[in-house]
């Protein structure tokens, strides 16, 4: 292991959007905050997608535009929002974005009920957002959903993952998201899938985001952390599914993210502290209930 | 890794000496029938202590007649119980139990506010119920607890439990459970032990004995069992603390363990769906508050 482990909260995107609770763009605007104070560098704020398509999103431009109005973004620190097309692209990078994120899915069936399209036609999409990203020095990572499971087509073969993640890489696509969308993948299998993927794209292209289904998150996270993987996706309390509800399951808690980090010896200068006042603040506040670990007490 | 895996489960005994519920005798009985049912072959169902010390455990010998009375223990399955001296030996003994569990500590500090000794004097009573079961055929395992971080004493050093582990090996212990009483152990310390150990110790007399309270259990688990570990305890929902209460948590959840261990491909003959029901029934009947994952569904 080398070099610094990047950590990408997605709780203001991944967690608010699977989230039952309405958060407000004060709401957002204070998470936010609280974020960059409690020392993360990387926070995906939003998505620029049609609000019919997720409501909840449809306050991403609102928020934007009170981060740009009330808050002074270190340069430390990068700010980035989910583009689902060009149309998105245009949206975020007129709010000031110079980073983001686009989506494809390792099977063809999560792709339809998704983001309704074929892996190719998305691809395409991406090809098109990467173009204009060149051109305006936007920053484009990918997930690559269902990198693992799929609830519709069972386990995914890394032949499939790497032909696509290949595609993403050439198409422009500088970090790729092997996502565990439903929180079913494996150590072995996150190893196995790690060591072939690392014969032909380099590992820091690459991250894990994983969901916390079936309590897999952080044996992954460390399986891939010992392979040699240095960014990893996590919500703020486990954002993103109530725990207790059947089938849904935030993405891995960043307070939990971070003591296994922390117990690995990957210094960071995150407050760790800082991190659980705002899963309890989302707690008792919001009355959402949240999965992880640390925020318990 | 080779063999099969153990899973020793704990929560008739470390599980409900922690939780405030109050088990009866038949909820006991109850959990016991079902934990053999869903394939658990290692279970310990109490401890042969004084009352005074810890009157959640005065049942264990009612628990056990009503054992005796009402239910063929097939041979796959061994029953065992904590004895602190001879005299929790003689008991256990007479109650049936040809498997038991001594404990000492890895620092001085706990040794004495846990169980009002010093290591040498735990590690004297040892030898003493050792000598007695090798007279009567009983295996003895033994609890090293704060083998990892001590609340008092900090982070314990491998010599110190080393040291501790072979005193107990040559006393007669056949199972030597490294235990992180606090749930502060991390992988690195968990891998940098195992090394260490398994130089002087073969690891097929070593288990892991893993709290959940930051969350690092099954990265733990995860550790060991890749270094070679072949043993685990672990209680049935995570009893033994509740997730809410402040410094207070409990073993890994049986039910995470073994999602895990399928995960990692290691075969059992464990219902998953007869495990999780347990902690239905614990969580809705008895109303504890469970911190396993797999039982939030």
């Amino acid at each position: 292991m080398a070099g610094k482990i990047k950590i990408l909260e997605v709780g203001l995107r991944d967690g608010i959007q699977n989230e039952n609770v309405h958060f407000t763009v004060s709401d957002r605007f204070y998470i936010l905050k609280k974020l960059i104070s409690a020392g993360l560098q990387h926070i995906e704020v939003g998505s620029f997608v049609s609000p019919k398509v997720m409501p909840s999103m449809g306050l991403t431009p609102s928020l934007m535009k009170k981060i740009n109005r009330s808050l002074t973004i270190s340069k430390n620190v990068e700010l980035s929002a989910l583009v689902p097309n060009e149309r998105g692209f245009d949206m975020a990078f007129d709010h000031g974005l110079k980073s983001m994120a686009v989506m494809t899915s390792a099977t063809e069936s999560f792709s339809k009920k998704n983001i309704n399209c074929s892996i190719e036609e998305s691809l395409e999409r991406i090809k098109l957002i990467c173009k204009k990203a060149r051109r305006f020095r936007v920053r484009i990572r990918g997930y690559l959903s269902m990198a693992f499971v799929c609830p519709y087509e069972g386990v995914v073969s890394v032949r499939k993952v790497l032909n696509i993640a290949e595609k993403m890489k050439s198409a422009g696509v500088k970090e790729i998201a092997l996502s565990d969308t439903v929180g079913g993948a494996t150590p072995l299998q996150v190893s196995s899938m790690i060591e072939k993927i690392s014969k032909k794209i380099p590992l820091s292209h690459i991250s894990l985001h994983c969901h916390n289904t079936r309590g897999m998150a952080l044996p992954n996270i460390l399986t891939a952390l010992n392979a040699g993987v240095q960014s990893f996706d996590s919500s703020i309390g486990g954002l993103g599914g109530c725990p207790y509800a059947p089938g849904s399951a935030g993405n891995v808690a960043t307070e939990d993210l971070v003591v296994l980090l922390q117990g690995m010896k990957q210094k960071n200068s995150i407050d760790l502290k800082k991190l659980t006042q705002i899963s309890h603040w989302l707690k008792t506040k919001k009355k959402v209930c949240l999965s992880s670990y640390m925020s318990r007490y």
